[in-house]
């Protein structure tokens, strides 16, 4: 054989961490490096007691076989509370499937829905593995951009465009995705846009998935609906979990809503269940302890606004400091925890923005991601939860990088 | 759209949990299952302390933020150890993949190798994800079957064959995998045997993949050798996990080694990394935990010499009983916990081993898992690790399940 690696695997990868071994490098050459390249709130906010007490006693009450593949029933009930609570919406337990974080639900999905040559519609700027579990899979994306110019909103007149264009030829729409809250650009649509979204992919037939990972971290102002309270009657997938919101990446516990009663709805679900019985469980004594905390409303809601608060400062922080550089343009985020500046290329000496991070990791020990990574070249992204003064250096470094290589 | 599934997603499921909706529904009617199908050591024999101990002091010190995506280093140096202190063999902790749960790796290695008409050697019967896994990416199996009247080993010459076979027709053979010791025949292979595996494979210069993640489990008299002790400058991977020999099932952590320093291992190895970087980390507490009990072989030697000894004797007792059933016939495993009878169907009112499972469960509420599923119809395979008197009275109702069942 020339190579043992499959075609598919070349799409395997993220920019998100591509640069992770200059930067180990870099460490053993004595530097220290800034890490503003992972979305990892427990690095800097101690994932709180609530969660952290009912995993230890689940450890002690060895609770350590596996669990029940698609989750088990107490975090199902747990997960389908807080959906009527927070957003008012009946879930079945049943209609929930828990999943090793986020990124295992994006990959059954994909794994179970695309054939090769389907479509399905993504907007630019994207989270990184969604391309690369499309593509994986054979499937193609139709491009829908966000606005930057008004503040990454969703023309819908565009999208509904893009749609025909791709059913006039014949391709397959598998679905239709969201993040609202947005990575990277940390912004949230409005309920307007949310639902006319819902309307053009009802009328099309397109089933509609939203990840609102971030759905608890939205600053002073803003307002985040969810897909679910717009959705009406059609088939969708909320996609959720404990990393962002709870603080707790390192459980690696995710997981995926499909209320519908639909075919589409009923099979896929059905479908999830084996590829969650493959792989046999997620961490079980994390499912007990996720399950406790979702129903801890009080501690979770003083931990989530006390951490909220306190992003919101980093941001403040980070947003001022930028403000003063004439290089980058900067779209104010309104939630989760990242910036998204657009680079001004014309007026410094770097071919592109992957130039860009690799040098300012080089030459200032700063370590973020390239826009280009998330479908839009000539950004990139900086993560808002270093501490003040590491937030404060970080953007000092920025800026001096950018002066140092004016035109 | 006619369906929203994927033409792949049909390969996707497990036999071992196919009767799951069953037995919760005669639960719910007050039934008391006895189940006997899933290989969860932890639901029987208390995960021990060595490993509970640091996982709750990792969560004390808020260990939860997202680990290495190829896992933490002081794993990857544990794994490492482990292999020169047991097989004497040098392993570079960066050769070391940590994944969540080995049916992960599974999934990542048949993603980053197998393309759409390709083929890998399977040995029947087979654990079930193997097959999945390889179908799911468009893989084609060439079957090299364990000889059931030679205590399930392996017949070289037909191995040989077979690949000489799929060479005529220009088949590109991507990897050739064993598990040993096996699921679900309970039988290790001897060393002469992988030593000729070895060669096989070395001639025709196919990659080789050996699960041992039941490589402590091995009952008096037996004796199991690695392939990592047998490979010469080969390349091969090596699955293995915490699962099994550190009776933590729920814990989620499996491992690849990939010795190799030819272009073939280099290759996969750097693409499992970025598999590993798609989904961030596995679950980052318990690594540190697992990290942590693999050096301590005191407690470590204590714990498995006892929970070995235990499941000998569960399956000695399960193995006199199933002497007297004229209905079956069953090799005596030495090793793993699983015992798998052929079926004499010819002696039985049932169609197949499906039927046979089946009505097992609903007419004697013993929940076994079909031969079918494994690749070896008219077989099923029994769990031996529930305590003595369960395991004493599910062998009884399947006794008596074939008494009532005889033409």
């Amino acid at each position: 054989m020339t190579t043992i690696l499959s075609r598919r695997s070349k799409f395997v990868g993220t920019a998100i961490q591509e640069e992770e071994g200059l930067a180990e490098e870099l460490s053993r050459n004595g530097k220290t490096i800034i890490k503003l390249n992972r979305g990892d709130p427990a690095a800097y906010f101690p994932t709180p007691s609530y969660i952290i007490e009912p995993y230890i006693k689940a450890l002690q009450a060895r609770k350590t076989s596996y669990s029940r593949a698609q989750g088990i029933p107490e975090l199902q009930m747990a997960v389908s509370e807080r959906y009527k609570r927070r957003y008012g919406i009946n879930v079945n337990g049943d209609n929930v499937i828990v999943t090793s974080g986020l990124a295992e639900a994006i990959s059954f999905i994909n794994g179970a829905v695309v054939n090769a040559g389907e479509y399905a519609i993504l907007f630019r700027p994207y989270y990184v593995q969604y391309l690369s579990a499309l593509k994986t899979n054979g499937g193609l994306p139709v491009f829908a951009d966000y606005q930057e110019k008004a503040n990454w909103s969703v023309d819908v007149d565009a999208l509904e465009k893009a749609i025909k264009l791709a059913k006039k030829r014949h391709a397959c729409i598998k679905y239709l995705l969201i993040t609202n809250p947005n990575n990277p650009t940390g912004t949230v649509l409005s309920r307007k846009t949310l639902e006319e979204i819902a309307r053009v992919a009802n009328k099309n037939n397109i089933f509609l998935i939203s990840d609102e990972i971030y759905d608890e971290i939205v600053f002073g102002g803003a307002s985040f609906t969810s897909l679910s309270q717009v959705a009406g009657g059609q088939p969708y997938a909320v996609l959720n979990g404990a990393s962002k919101t709870f603080d707790a990446t390192g459980f690696r516990l995710g997981y995926v809503i499909i209320p519908g009663r639909d075919r589409g709805s009923v099979d896929l679900r059905k479908k999830l269940v084996d590829y969650a019985r493959v792989r046999l469980s997620a961490n079980t004594p994390a499912e007990y302890a996720f399950a406790v905390a979702l129903r801890n409303e009080r501690e979770h809601s003083k931990a989530i606004k006390n951490m909220v608060s306190k992003i919101e400062r980093i941001v403040d922080t980070a947003m001022k400091m930028l403000a003063k550089n004439p290089y980058l343009e900067t779209v104010r985020p309104n939630s989760a925890f990242y910036i998204f500046p657009r680079i001004r290329l014309d007026l410094l000496d770097l071919r592109d923005d992957s130039e860009f991070v690799e040098k300012l990791l080089r030459e200032k020990y700063v370590q973020t991601t390239r826009g280009s990574g998330f479908g839009a070249p000539s950004h990139f992204r900086i993560v808002a939860l270093a501490p003040k003064d590491v937030t404060e250096e970080a953007i000092r470094r920025i800026n001096d990088f950018c002066d140092a290589h004016a035109k």
